[in-house]
C-alpha cells in the first residue's frame, strides 16, 4: 500500500538480518551503528515525505477533518507499530563491570569514562582470577539506571531527548515568536497574559492535585511511586496547548482576528510559561526532597526561581534581537551611505546566528533557552525586520517557515512512531484515564473563570462561543510530550510519558479533526473579509500558501489607519483595569520614542524624542538618512507600532504613501 | 579587541570554575555536560557571528587579500588557541574496570553497553573483595584505546567527526551540485572527467609511494609505524581540492568561464572521487591485512569496489532526483488543471526532504552519501528545477545558499579552533614537511601530464597560464580534513591528521590570499562582458550578491542561441576522441528526447520523441499542457539543454520569447 514505508521496513529486515551474522568484527559493528543510525533518519525522511504527498493529495480532494498534524502522528503509530511488531529485536548487549582492584578513584560522582578491559575471549572461572586484557576499550557515561530489570536499551527509531530542546524546539519557538501578528496580539495583550500566566499555573496546579487524589484511590503499588510533586510536575507539563492544528484550520476559515490572537499568543506563551514552571518543580523537587515536608520558604524559591528565569530568559532573548537589530541598522546606514550592492545572505546569515545565540546564551546561563529565542523572535520581528533588505526578509521568512514546517511534523511523527518504539513507556489504565479527565478540567479552570473575570473588565467581553471554542482549542502537542520524555528515570515518569503521548495523539488527531465543525457549531464568525483577513492571519498554512507571511507582510502596511479601523477591538486588552494600560502606554512611548528610532530607521528621529540634556548623545545616534526625511513628522511611517493600546493616535494626514515607503524600505533605492 | 571571542571565554571560565567546586552532584554533572555542549555550539555561533561582521567590514573597506575561509581559519586559530592555554583543564576522570566474576558474556567483540556498579565510596583492599555496589550506571560504548597513555579525551570544543559527514557535507556539496554551471561544465566534461578521475587517482598514487619512501627515510619508529597503504589513505585524502576561495575570487574578478568550469567542476567532481577511493583503500586494508602481501585479485577487488560504489551511488542520487521531478512533474500539472494556489511550502519541503533522503539511502546501502547527494543535485537543478513555482525555486535556492554558506565557514571555524583542542593530534616535522612538498608535487602530476594529452586532442587547447593557475587552484579544504579527522585511532592516522590540517590552513590562507594576484601575474583575462558574466557565474559569492543564482538564473535564460556564441568553446568536451563525443551525443538525445519531456514540461512531447510503436505509452504519459503548446516545435525552449556537445543545434527561428518564458513558468499562470 505504501510503498516507502514497506522498502523502509524492507531495508530494516536486511540489516538486522545481516546483523544477526554470526562473525561481526568490530570495524562492521561500528559500520551497523552508522548505518542503523541512517536508518532511522530515512525512516522519519521518508514518513515526512509520505506526510507532505498525503497533504498534497487532501488537498485536492478537498479533505478536512484530518489535518496534517494529525496525519503524521497516524503515519507514525503505523510504522511504529511496525517496526516493534514486524522488525527483529536487536537489543544491544550489556555485560556487569566492576572497578579494577587497584584502582584509586574515590570521588563521589561515577566516572565519565570508563577503560574496560576486554579479554578477547572471557575466560573467568570460579576462583575469580581475572584473566588479561588484550584490547582496551572506551566508554562514555550515559546514565543512571534505576531499576535494572527495565534497563533494555533498543536501537529502534528513537533519538536522545535532548536533541528536541535544542535542535527541533528552537526553531518553532522562533518562528511561533517572528511571525506573532502583534497589533491583535497587543490589543489582547491582559486576556493572554491572564490565560498563560495565571491559567497555566492554575491548570498545572489542579491538575496536580486532582492527579494526586486518582493516584490515592488507586492500589497501593501504584500510590506509592507517585509524590505530589511528581503530580504537580505532570500538570505542568500537559497544561501548555499547541496551537498548531486549531490555528491552521482558523487560517484557512478565516476566523474572527481577536479569536485567533487569543488562541494563538497564549499557546505561544503558555509553552514557555509550562516549560520554566516544571523546571522551577524540578529544582525544588532536587533541593528539598530530602526534608520531605512542604516549607514554605521553598516553596517561595521556586516562585523565584520560576519569576527569575523566566524574566532573564526574556531579557537575554530581548538583548541579542535588540542587539542584532542594532548590527543590521548599521549595515543597512551603510548601504546608504556607500551605495554599494547588498549583501542579503550575510545580513540572513547573521539573523540566524544571533537568533541561535540568543538560545545558546540562555542555555549556558542555565536560563531557558526556549524563552530566550521566543523573545528574540517577537524582538527581530519588531525591529531587525525594519532594517533587513527585501531578499532577506524573505529569506529568513521561507527558511523558518521550512524549517518550522518540518519540525513540527518531525516531532509529530515521532510522537506516533515513539509509542511503540520507545522503550520506556509504562501503561497504567487508571492513570492514563484520570489523565484525560484531568487534563480536561484543567483546560476548563484555565478558561471559563478566567474568562468570567477578565470579562468583569474588558469591555468588549469575551463572548461565551469563543470561551467554548477556547476550551475546546486545548490541544496538547510538542511541549507536552518534549517535557515528558525528558526525564524517564522512573515507573513514575515513565508512566506519565505514556499519558501525555495518549493525550497528545487523541487530541491532535480527534479534536484538530473536529475544529472546523466545532467552529460551525458554536457559530463562530468565520470568512471575514479580505480587508480584515490581510490583518489577521500571521500564522502559515501550507493549505494556503498566500497567506504566508501575512503576519510580516502587514509590517509593510502602508496604511497607519489600519490601528483605528477596527474599533471594537481597542481597549480590549486592559483586562486589569487601568495600571495595565499606563504600563502598556508607557512601554509604548519608550518603543517608539527610543528603541524604534536608535534600533531602525523610523521617524521621529532620536533628537526630536528626547528631552533637551540629551540631545548631544541623541544626535551622534541619529543618521543623516533620519534628518533629511522631509519635515512631515509621521509618528507612525513605521508600519508596526502595533502598540495601539488606548493611546491618543494623531490622525494621521498629509501622508504621501509613496514616501511612507520609502522611508520604510528605500534605504537601498536612494 | 574582540569581545565576542572575550565573552565566550568569560564563560568557559565561569563553568570550568563552578565545575571544580568540590561537591558536584550527579544532576549537575548531566547539566554541567549540557552546558558545556551549549557552551561549545556558542563559541562557534559566535566565531561565525564575528567572521560575517569581519567580511561585512572588509567589504566595506575593499579588502581583498584575505578572503572569508582563511578569516575563519584564522580566528578559528586564535580562539583554538585561547582555549587551550588559557583555560583551566577540565580533564574527564576515567577507571579502568574488569568484568564482575560471574559474567557470561563470550561475544568476541566488545558489549554495546556496561553496567558499572559504582560504591559510594571505594574501599578496595589489597584481599580484593569487591564492596556492594550501590548504585548502578549505564556507559555506552565509543571506541578502542590503543594508546592508553593518550587516551585523554577532552571536552573542550570537540565534535563527533560523524558529524561532518552527515550533517555539515551534504549540504556543501548538494549546493555544489545544484549551482553546477551545467552548460561549461559538459563543455569541458572531457577535461573535468580526466582531472578529476585520473588525475585524483595519479595524484593519491604518486603521493602515497612519494611519501612512503619518505618515511622510509626518517628515524625507524616512524618508518615502522607506516604501511604503504596508510601513506596510500593519506595521498587519497590530500588529493581533493576544494573550490570555495579561489572561485569566489573567480566570480568577483569575471575569469574566464572555460577555466572557471574546470576548476569548478574539478573540485566537486573529485571531492566524490577522493572519499570513494578512500573507502576502497580501507575495505582492501580490512579484508587483506592480514596476508600482507600484494595480491592482484585483492587489488582488483578494490578497484571494483570503488568503481561498483562510486556508480551505484550516482545511480541513487539520480533516481531520487528524478523521482522528485517526477512528483514535482505531478504537482505542477495538478496546478494546472486544478487552478488551485501553489503550495511552494509542500514543494520545498519535499524537495529538501528527498535530497536527504538520496543521502540516507546511499548510506544505509553502504554505498556513499556524498556523491549520491552530488548526482542528486545535479538531477533537481537539471529537472526539478523547471517544474518548481518561482517561491519554491528562490526558496531552495536561497535555503541551500545559506546552509552552504553557514556550513562552509563552521568547517573551516572548526579546522582553526580543532588545531589545537582536538586532543589526537601527533606533531612530527619531518611527516610535515614531506606532506607539504610531496602534496603540491601531486597536484602538478595531475595537471601538467594530464593537461598536455588533453591538449593532444583539444580543439582549444589548454593554454599554459590555465594550467599554472589549475596548479595554483589545488587549495586543500573540507573533504581532505573530514577524510583525516574521521579516523585517528593510530599514530599514524594522528600524524595525517595534523599535516592534513596544516596544509589546509595554509594553502587557504596563502594561496587564497594571494589568488587574484596570481591571475594578474598569470594574465589571465578577468571582467569577462556582462552578458557572458550572465554565463558563467554560477557560484554564490558573498561579496557580489547581484551575482547570486547565475547557475540558477541562466536556466531561465530565453535565449537558446547562447550555446552557439561561445564558439571558442565548442567541442572542447571532446578530449578522448569521437567516442566519448558520441556518448555525450547519445546521452543528449536520451535527455532531450525521453527524460526532458517525461520529467519536465519541456517540449517536444513523448509523442513526437519517441518511436511509433511507443506511441501509446507516450501518449498516457503526456500532458495536455504539452501537447497544446503550439506547433512551433521547438527543440530548445527548455533553457538548460546544455548538452551542446557537438550535437547538431536547430537554428532556433520564430521564436517567440513570451510564449517560450510561459512554456517554462508558464503552468501557475495559464
Amino acid at each position: 500500500m505504501n510503498p516507502i514505508i514497506f522498502f523502509g521496513v524492507f531495508l530494516h529486515f536486511v540489516i538486522f538480518c545481516h546483523a544477526s551474522g554470526a562473525d561481526i568484527a568490530l570495524d562492521a559493528k561500528a559500520t551497523l551503528l552508522h548505518r542503523i543510525d541512517s536508518l532511522n533518519l530515512l525512516i522519519y525522511t521518508c514518513l515526512l515525505t509520505l506526510t507532505v504527498l498525503t497533504i498534497w493529495v487532501f488537498k485536492h480532494r478537498r479533505v478536512s477533518w484530518l489535518h496534517e498534524t494529525g496525519l503524521a502522528v497516524i503515519y507514525g503509530l503505523i510504522v511504529g507499530a511496525i517496526i516493534r511488531y514486524a522488525g527483529s529485536t536487536n537489543q544491544i548487549t550489556h555485560i556487569d563491570v566492576h572497578p579494577a582492584p587497584d584502582t584509586k578513584y574515590n570521588l563521589s560522582v561515577p566516572p565519565d569514562v570508563l577503560r574496560f578491559h576486554f579479554p578477547d575471549k572471557l575466560q573467568v572461572s570460579s576462583s575469580g582470577d581475572i584473566p588479561v586484557p588484550n584490547k582496551t576499550y572506551a566508554y562514555s557515561f550515559r546514565g543512571e539506571i534505576v531499576n535494572i530489570e527495565q534497563n533494555e536499551i533498543d536501537l529502534k527509531a528513537t533519538f536522545d531527548p535532548e536533541i528536541f530542546f535544542n535542535i527541533i524546539l528552537p526553531p518553532i519557538i522562533f518562528h511561533a515568536g517572528y511571525c506573532l501578528k502583534r497589533k491583535y496580539f497587543f490589543r489582547n495583550l491582559g486576556a493572554i497574559l491572564t490565560f498563560a500566566m495565571v491559567g497555566t499555573a492554575l491548570s498545572a496546579l489542579v491538575i496536580g492535585s486532582l492527579m494526586y487524589g486518582c493516584v490515592q484511590l488507586m492500589p497501593a503499588s501504584l500510590a506509592a511511586s507517585f509524590t505530589f510533586l511528581d503530580t504537580l510536575y505532570f500538570g505542568a507539563l500537559i497544561s501548555p496547548t499547541d496551537p498548531l492544528t486549531v490555528l491552521a484550520i482558523f487560517s484557512q476559515l478565516k476566523v474572527d482576528v481577536n479569536l485567533y490572537a487569543m488562541i494563538f499568543g497564549e499557546s505561544v506563551l503558555n509553552d514557555a510559561v509550562a516549560l520554566v514552571l516544571s523546571g522551577a518543580i524540578q529544582n525544588y523537587e532536587k533541593r528539598y526532597s530530602n526534608d520531605g515536608g512542604f516549607e514554605i520558604t521553598a516553596f517561595l524559591g521556586a516562585i523565584g526561581d520560576f519569576i527569575g528565569i523566566f524574566s532573564l530568559s526574556l531579557l537575554v532573548g530581548a538583548f541579542m534581537g535588540c542587539l542584532t537589530a542594532l548590527i543590521s541598522f548599521l549595515i543597512a546606514r551603510d548601504k546608504i551611505f556607500t551605495h554599494v550592492r547588498e549583501w542579503p545572505l550575510l545580513e540572513s546569515a547573521l539573523f540566524v546566528l544571533m537568533s541561535y545565540a540568543a538560545f545558546l546564551i540562555a542555555e549556558v546561563c542555565e536560563l531557558t533557552g526556549v524563552v530566550a529565542v521566543l523573545f528574540c523572535g517577537i524582538c527581530q520581528a519588531h525591529y531587525t525586520y525594519n532594517n533587513l533588505s527585501s531578499d532577506s526578509r524573505n529569506r529568513t521568512k521561507q527558511l523558518f517557515e521550512l524549517l518550522n514546517f518540518l519540525a513540527e511534523n518531525f516531532i509529530f511523527t515521532y510522537i506516533g512512531v515513539s509509542m511503540f518504539t520507545f522503550p520506556k513507556h509504562h501503561f497504567d489504565p487508571w492513570f492514563i484515564i484520570a489523565g484525560f479527565i484531568t487534563s480536561t478540567l484543567g483546560r476548563a479552570v484555565n478558561i471559563y473563570p478566567l474568562s468570567f473575570l477578565l470579562n468583569l473588565g474588558r469591555k468588549p467581553p469575551i463572548p461565551m462561543n469563543f470561551q467554548h471554542m477556547l476550551f475546546f482549542s486545548g490541544l496538547r502537542g510538542a511541549m507536552s510530550f518534549a517535557l515528558a520524555i525528558r526525564n524517564t528515570v522512573s515507573e513514575a515518569r515513565q508512566a506519565m510519558l505514556t499519558t501525555t503521548s495518549l493525550i497528545v495523539i487523541a487530541t491532535v488527531v480527534l479534536q484538530g479533526g473536529a475544529a472546523s465543525h466545532a467552529l460551525a457549531y458554536l457559530r463562530i464568525p468565520t470568512g471575514q473579509s479580505q480587508n480584515d483577513e490581510n490583518e489577521a492571519l500571521p500564522y502559515r498554512d501550507v493549505r494556503s500558501p498566500s497567506d504566508i507571511g501575512f503576519g510580516l507582510r502587514n509590517m509593510d502596511s502602508t496604511q497607519p489607519s489600519s490601528c483605528d479601523r477596527a474599533t471594537e477591538g481597542r481597549g480590549s486588552g486592559d483586562g486589569s483595569g487601568g495600571e495595565k494600560a499606563r504600563l502598556a502606554k508607557l512601554w509604548g512611548a519608550v518603543d517608539s520614542r527610543l528603541l524604534k528610532p536608535l534600533l531602525t530607521h523610523a521617524r521621529p528621529p532620536l533628537t526630536e524624542t528626547l528631552p533637551a540634556f540629551m540631545r548631544p548623545v541623541a544626535r551622534v545616534l541619529t543618521t543623516t538618512h533620519q534628518y533629511t526625511q522631509g519635515d512631515n513628522t509621521l509618528r507612525r511611517t513605521d508600519s508596526d507600532s502595533d502598540l495601539c493600546i488606548d493611546e491618543p493616535q494623531p490622525v494621521p494626514t498629509s501622508i504621501d504613501p509613496q514616501l511612507s515607503i520609502n522611508v520604510r524600505n528605500g534605504y537601498g533605492h536612494v
